[in-house]
């Protein structure tokens, strides 16, 4: 048990920036540090600066790496939790990279891997929106929609770890082609790039927006959460309309997770519920209250926005260390 | 472990029939015993016909009540599996029927109920189709679509005992409305009554088909799989079609599944299953094999009919009071 009272350094790697925080055995965070992830780079500087920047995090904290009971990480795309593999992360360009063993042999110490949206969901669980539920269902809307299954504080991992893909399930049957190649995905009708794309469309049909000429303004190529809330605090209607018709599609999702899991909490995670908060997540709530196959759940299920915001990946990172550090 | 070397009377209660199986400690059935369910009669007249479908169940097996572990009930409907309530039976007619305590006075034995589709899921697990596997999914398709989660031979309740509501998931989006009141479930997509509303329509729309002729002919006023079956083997051009539909829907299903369970074995029960087999199944598995996110578990995942046909109830009623005589 010893162990499971050492610090850990919880890393959150993203396509786009990489953050690393050293937590205390009681839960306190001692230092965060966040830096750009080295763009289009090969894996081994990415891993190089993956261990630069924990030890600047340690040396922020005052920590020496001899207290550390482990390195976990949170990385994007499909990954082996058993071997610390990332088979496949399309944000970083990386097909079976061994990152736990590289990183070891670069910091000597237990490095653990989990996939981004997993870890993220754990997070909220143990330390965020989920507290006190013993049964989880995290849905986390970015680019894509990934999500997670929590049965009594343990991840649901399904045979090969792959369970918990509430974004490539289908909700309507021949929709909108998806990132995956099939039709009518989650990921299809409710992610950010789908609205995006509608937003798009409904441009080049004719209708006014404000939302290109905001991205111009603040030089971004994409439609991020934070353009999404300046255009909506504008009273843009294209992207109201947009929005609420991926929250109905997203209120659709949550009721099948609900019907199927049975959870007593749904965390909706990700850039917008993070920027967004109640705007994003309450239409969300009242479709998916009305698809509820026992319509009594409406009273007990909770669904509420992730509350640890750009965080819940580096902390679920510790709670899985921690899980790790206890059974072994 | 005494007591789980003991004999285990199993009972499938459905909306017609009622059938009771005697096991003895090596799975071997001594003996079985099917009955017509009294129609539209009161719970405590049915609750009467079960406790003596069992004592005759009994007596052609050759053995005495105390030499009984547990009589094990798969009940149709909603049933809170901690207190043998069942909760609400719309087949039966019942609300709130106190099953296991009022047939434990009856017979004193220990009386476990459970959900039908759960109990059959759990019989294909143990003892059919899903054997040798660790997680598992079930879904049945009959007049409704019910279903299950296995995970590491546990039936996955959730919080409330409601978990694996497969048929009450939304596949399509504002698509046809289903008995719960929602629209564009499976259920209302893949059912038999879905099948059979998509026959009357093609008919009345004046498309020639013998189904309602067959089931003039065999007295039925429902389109059971057994005339579908004989449509079939006639080569009915609107049966196929619509079965055809039916079977997209379906596959889409499973895959949605698959992809958030990641089981190793997805079990197609029920009576079209049973009746049918492969040329119900196949069509189904290729569907879903095209929507799996990950293609290479089309190698591993497999999609089979269930083995136990009639039986899974009775018998996946045993295997769950065996599990819960090692417990208690």
């Amino acid at each position: 048990m010893a162990a499971t009272r050492k610090i850990i350094v919880g890393v959150d790697l993203g396509g786009t920036s990489l953050r690393a925080v050293v937590v205390d055995p009681n839960d306190q965070t001692l230092a965060e540090v966040k830096t750009a992830t080295p763009a289009a780079a090969r894996p081994d500087v990415v891993i190089r600066a993956i261990a630069r920047t924990v030890d600047e995090a340690l040396k922020a904290a005052g920590v020496r790496r001899g207290a550390v009971g482990a390195v976990s990480i949170g990385a994007p795309g499909s990954v082996d939790a058993k071997t610390g593999v990332v088979n496949r992360a399309p944000n970083l360009g990386w097909t079976e990279v061994p990152l736990s063993k590289k990183l070891k042999a670069l910091l000597r110490l237990p490095v653990l891997v989990g996939n981004d949206v997993h870890v993220g969901a754990i997070g909220e669980y143990a330390l965020g929106a989920g507290r006190g539920t013993e049964h989880m269902v995290g849905i986390f809307i970015g680019t894509g929609i990934g999500g997670a299954i929590i049965i009594r504080g343990q991840l649901y991992q399904g045979s090969r770890g792959g369970a918990g893909e509430w974004g490539h399930t289908v909700i309507l049957a021949d929709g909108p082609l998806c990132s995956c190649g099939h039709r009518g995905c989650a990921e299809a009708l409710g992610s950010r790039t789908a609205m995006e794309r509608e937003v798009r469309a409904a441009i080049k049909a004719g209708k006014k927006s404000v939302v290109l000429k905001i991205m111009k303004d603040r030089g971004r190529e994409r439609m991020t959460s934070s353009v999404m809330a300046r255009a909506l605090r504008q009273g843009d209607q294209v992207m109201q309309q947009v929005l609420a018709r991926a929250q109905y599609y997203l209120g659709l999702l949550v009721a099948n997770a609900v019907n199927v899991v049975d959870p007593e909490c749904v965390v909706i995670g990700g850039g917008i519920a993070d920027r967004l908060g109640e705007t994003f997540v309450a239409p969300i709530r009242r479709t998916a209250y009305q698809y509820f196959l026992r319509a009594r759940d409406a009273e007990r299920v909770k669904i509420l926005p992730g509350s640890l915001g750009d965080n819940a990946g580096a902390l679920g990172a510790v709670v899985l260390a921690r899980q790790w550090l206890r059974k072994n």
